[in-house]
């Protein structure tokens, strides 16, 4: 049974940090702190651990409320007793990534050589970076098998560096609405908001922490963002072409429903998020290359995970054909793995949205493959 | 035979102006002026005159060089002896738009009453004012009847306009890869963009003629729209995930090519566009709606023009099924319309790029309309 908001369960942040990180680049970076929450419980041989990647803008935050507030994490309704990731069955596992601000280390984060936030002094980060600190979480947890690692988006590109980088402690992975490689369009609209950012002038070459935030930058690039997680129609189902009453004769204020939501969506984002951090995240994003160079079907030659790669009819931004490439890649290479493509309006926003669905493909096939654990007995401690 | 650049047509920019406009919000507004240009000759009949009509960043120079330079119009593939718009046979004319930074009155013009530029004094525009100055340069070149109407996307309202407010003064329209009117995605882009130019310092609420200009803001607002421009397909056909070997190694440079390209077209944008003829135009579309509210076949209801839409597969930003929609309200309405959807890659540049399936369409039909003309005879003076 779906858990109502009074029942809602009260999660807590915690920290988990080590010393020093071997980054991709060959550079060492640290100390790192990861943010991280947990739903459910580990059971006794460990083999019910479920990683959830976040993207672009989310959080440790995945489920539950924190004490005292009404902050549901971003994906509450695919997280709890009964849902898709069922923690009556599961241990659920979300952190912040590295260069994020939501508790982990990232661009706003106090450098302790110099007691000051590193802005651009922070190194360039991948996700192949981000995946290695999740790695010695899971590690510090005493899981050595994840049963499923599962995210939308950047999130999906986290699932596919896991099935990359560590395929033998995953028993499946769940890339949702992701690409192997984002495509010139898709860097291009990163670069935007990029752009934006640093056309502010309060962002200061990335010194503005304790000053004036680039926050209209940051506002604009949020917006852009907006425009490509919807589709087409769901923006004309939301908002047609209806005007907003709001009083003002003010030349270029927002007429438009649709210009008062990106105004609003923008300016919110302001107060939540880091502009460098939306620097270094989106580099790494479009920098990634789950097969970094070579073909993803001679990478994942021999990988016994199972795979289930979702995506929506309506998304214009990770495009289906994006993720039937992984499902080619994963059949070539003798990888069990299952494609669904949801017939969604939501566009790329759908990977949170279309929850029924997703509850409905995730449930089965996190069902299977932990029975043939069960029945197996493969992985024993 | 098509021109070559050696042989290229000397044109030269004339000025049309007069001393007030009744514009559609009831306002009057005044004096106008008007940059335009022709190519090839009235005859005599004064029945072979057809109007160009430009997009977004468009201007009167759509054919030909100006003495002493080497800067071909931004449609000089489509106008000319023996193009599809051949300068043998018809008299071509196309002015800058109202609003417009290209030597019409906008913004950045001087106002007679203040002697200073008008920035924000400008009043609020429509795409039936810019059609209504054009009916009056028509009028002063002694033209009753166009033989055509014709432009690409923002250029396709207002053929759109022409077809609904002068239906007796032309005999054809050709409206391209344009809509009715836009939808909430539409309006999107150009309120990022909008927003983009607003959040630079710079504008200074749009005060900032004569001290420095809000380039980086204007520069992102075209970046944003060269997106849009091109299709998925053309920008990895074009860049790929090609890296940019530039030397440098400073963060968030641009290490794409599509980066880099993306940066020089937003910085060489600045040198030649008004950032407050870009807020006022893009309003204008936004606002725009062929039919007023109604539906277009009623509006359209005894209309005698003939009409060929034309629209492009991958043209995201225009979509193709915006040109249908007229298409079908033409049909209802009973206008003789004909509808091609080019199968191009190119997204929306498609207009200005597809030259050989457009010439092939449109000289064709132009030929069929005018050669009815000279049959029936129908318009004599």
């Amino acid at each position: 049974m779906p858990e109502t908001a009074k029942t809602a369960r009260i999660v807590q942040t915690q920290y988990f940090s080590f010393e020093s990180l071997a980054l991709e680049n060959g550079k060492k970076f640290g100390p790192v702190i990861l943010a991280y929450e947990t739903h459910g419980e580990l059971n006794k041989d460990k083999s019910n651990a479920i990683l959830i990647l976040h993207a672009l803008s989310g959080d440790a935050h995945a489920a539950g409320v924190h004490e005292g507030k009404n902050n549901p994490g971003w994906w509450d309704s695919m997280i709890g007793s009964g849902k898709a990731f069922d923690t009556d069955r599961y241990f659920v596992i979300c952190s912040n990534v590295l260069g994020g601000c939501k508790g982990s280390t990232g661009p706003s984060s106090v450098n302790p050589k110099t007691e000051k936030p590193y802005a651009l002094d922070f190194p360039l980060i991948s996700i192949g970076d981000i995946v290695n600190c999740q790695k010695r979480l899971i590690d510090f947890l005493g899981i050595e098998k994840l049963l499923t690692v599962v995210g939308g988006s950047m999130g999906g590109m986290q699932v596919l560096s896991w099935l990359v980088k560590y395929p033998k402690e995953i028993r499946s992975a769940i890339p949702i609405a992701t690409a192997i490689k984002h495509s010139p369009q898709q860097i291009a609209f990163n670069e935007v908001g990029r752009q934006a950012i640093m056309a502010d002038p309060h962002w200061n070459s990335g010194n503005y922490y304790g000053s004036s935030l680039p926050a209209k930058g940051l506002a604009v690039a949020r917006m852009i963002g907006h425009i490509t997680y919807m589709s087409d129609v769901s923006m004309t189902e939301k908002f047609g072409r209806q005007k907003k009453n709001n009083g003002q004769n003010v030349k270029f204020s927002a007429d438009f429903e649709v210009e008062g939501y990106l105004r609003y969506r923008g300016d919110n984002f302001v107060k939540r998020f880091d502009a460098n951090s939306y620097l270094y995240i989106t580099k790494a994003i479009d920098n990634f290359d789950a097969s970094g160079g070579r073909s993803l079907q001679e990478v994942l030659e021999g990988i016994k995970a199972k795979v289930l790669v979702i995506a929506f009819k309506s998304d214009w931004l990770y495009p289906a054909y994006q993720s039937k490439e992984i499902v080619k890649a994963c059949k070539l290479s003798g990888i069990e793995a299952t494609y669904c493509e949801i017939d969604s309006t939501y566009g790329h926003d759908a990977f949170l949205l279309e929850v029924e669905e997703e509850t409905h493909l995730i449930s089965h096939f996190l069902k299977k493959v932990f029975y043939e654990y069960e029945v197996t007995g493969e992985y024993e401690i």
